[in-house]
């Protein structure tokens, strides 16, 4: 199967957050944006993939501001790096201020898709061949996030952890 | 502030899975399961602090069953460990199926969220006090997720975690 | 069939009052309540049954107090009796003011559902065993109910409704 | 305050039965049904009274036929009696088959309303002025219905319950 | 086939104006109402013709007055003429203000449906008998407007135009 | 106030059709598809203009290509031109087939906005500097567009229509 590029499943949607979307602050739920998230990261997996996929897992989903009704976000998602049938994507969501005219980070998160037929079984998808230098720090970090995954779940050793001792030797992550 | 029990904020919420929360596989999709999900734990948290709260990040959510169209779902969340403002909930989803009278769990997942008040500040809230061996389970891993969370977060370093560390050299974590 | 009790059937249901679910008082909307108590009760019906179950009827459902805006309401069902294919569920909601640690009743009904095979033909269920005091007056009440909506569908004369009869001599129902 | 008639309130509303209102059957389910029901009453009781009106109770809500997806169903609503503050209304919803030419009886139903004040507080509506044969028959059956309504919920002593009493002696309700 | 009159296809909704129906002035979104229009007027396009329909094009959409948060809005719609296969349909919304017993005109439109068979493939609807003088204003004007839309999608050529042509001798159209 | 380039105003959002979007054909329905053309034209509009903007009218909206159940669709925006308050959005829809890897024109439309302040009065927005051949296409066919507008709804005699005159005399338009 022929390699792809992180850049060929980038995916953007543009949101207005409603009135339904928001919680008694008046600032968007937690679960809505998760919602929205997840369609953007999965459009973008079947979009490197060429099949349907579905949600395996969601890690480090992280809400740095409260989004306000009336604003609008910008969701974008590309895939990191792809593992036999499952594909991490990096998935951010910005938050734009027409008004004043600024741009900022709100969120962002790793969601695991598995590719699967029509049966709903696994099935292998295309590699990621990074290109910039932005690229090769997610893709590396992958196998890092991949690892701490397998092993909160039991499926994997510490120390077979190669990448994560070489982080709790090596200070602050990407 | 008086400690309270991971008990006091139990949450169960039992759904039915409508045609709009599905896929093309005619499964429930991952975004509408985050979305009950955050609503269930959002409560949970709610009920443990008296406050309104807001959903700071989400970790170590897993999707390992498909769930069909016309499924009954059942959501449940207690909070686990509380830091200050911020409460960890441990939140689960299981598949009820009254056909054949099985249950199976299909989710689990940790949400945090931050007690605000009105203007959205955070604000302290009462402790954990563990009463079963499951209680305590929950609750001394909560601080080793949170190591990793402010790990990955670039908030702490890596040889300051002191319960990731004595992970390293224990194995399988719970 | 073997007899099933109403413990049996027990479902609960916590949920958030979203700004789409209100009017224009800010509080919750009658049609959205019904909406979240049929699917509550369904489950119930469904449970004891083991069957994809219809809406018959419904009945007595009262709204004694207005649900504000961000509200967390609490729905409960059971079935209180079986009559061949049909069966009565109790619904109730309750309120949960978390900040002031208070839980009241804003609602209640009877609805009645049918029990269907694949075809939508209707389908005998099993009957029910009543446990405590409170089943035995919901199992008892369940056939006076009945009678008064034979009686109001035009499908039962109204000296034919023995335990009717007997209301009107002995004052106020349960 | 004028008097009204049952036809200065009348509201009728089509409407589309999507995937999202249907159950595993392919057929809506019953509280979709309730929702738009509540809708069209409630537009109908605003209309008669000039004012906010809140659902107080629902009795004799029949579903008497499966409406599959895709059909046309018409839900109209006028009010029947007035009794102070409140109002009850007569719904009923109609199949609609357009490939066929048919239109059938699917629901009917009794709404009780209460007229509110900005502050929620119930304020006196308009008396209903019956003009035909039909308006006169949900005129006096009201009565009856509002005893029963009064009676199931303890707040009228059976004995007391003039219409119903001749009820038990003339057989066949309206 | 039997040619039909415009007030076979009549059909009308009325509906309440909710939260998430809004923008941040508290008032319906263009997008709703666009959404609603499209709903009962393919209602009437599938009574004209008995057949499934779909939405083909849209012109003269006009939105005149803003439409607040718990407003009740009528929808009315009928077919104005059919060509072949497509059917244009009037669509105009109501706005209805029962506190002071007020009625405005908010919204008025062309809808062109396509009817198909099972297959999507496009099959031929009766014709329309126009009755009153308001029937003969659309049916005339509907011809026009088709070529206005013929010429824009580049299907017609301006000079073949005849009725636009007579236009542009004769001032204001219908 | 400065002139801004339409690529200043360009979004786009990619969005799953979900089967609450569908009819009986199982492809997405037009109202649907009309909403979300409005949503990401409106923030186009508002990214012009840094105001809040309210839909004044919608043309030539046309649905060539039906759009099934579980499509990527992608739908584009970006203001041609401005006149005092108001702005022309031409808004476009592509339907995106990840499986085959094509990607096809499904709805094109023009959609205008006012610009408003706080109390819903216009506000005059900055005038569209055309850059690009095809910028400057749509600029100039947005007068004869609002002509043609102007003259349907009664508020330009056609004489007047100077543009319009033009393409009577000279073919096809843009």
């Amino acid at each position: 199967m022929k390699k792809r590029k992180p850049q060929d499943s980038f995916v953007s949607s543009t949101e207005f957050v409603l009135p339904n979307d928001t919680n008694t602050l008046n600032n968007m739920m937690g679960g809505r944006m998760m919602h929205l998230m997840d369609i953007v990261a999965a459009i973008s997996a079947q979009r490197h993939s060429g099949r349907i996929v579905v949600t395996a897992s969601v890690d480090n989903l992280n809400f740095t501001k409260p989004i306000p009704l009336g604003s609008v976000v910008t969701i974008s998602a590309n895939v990191t790096r792809a593992f036999n049938s499952s594909m991490e994507v990096r998935v951010v969501a910005d938050l734009e201020d027409n008004m004043r005219g600024i741009r900022e980070r709100s969120n962002d998160a790793f969601y695991t898709f598995v590719a699967v037929d029509q049966n709903g079984r696994p099935i292998d998808v295309p590699e990621i061949e990074p290109e910039t230098e932005e690229d090769w720090k997610w893709y590396n970090g992958a196998m890092r996030r991949r690892q701490v995954r397998l092993i909160l779940a039991g499926r994997m050793k510490p120390e077979d952890a190669e990448d994560l001792k070489a982080l709790f030797n090596a200070g602050k992550p990407d």
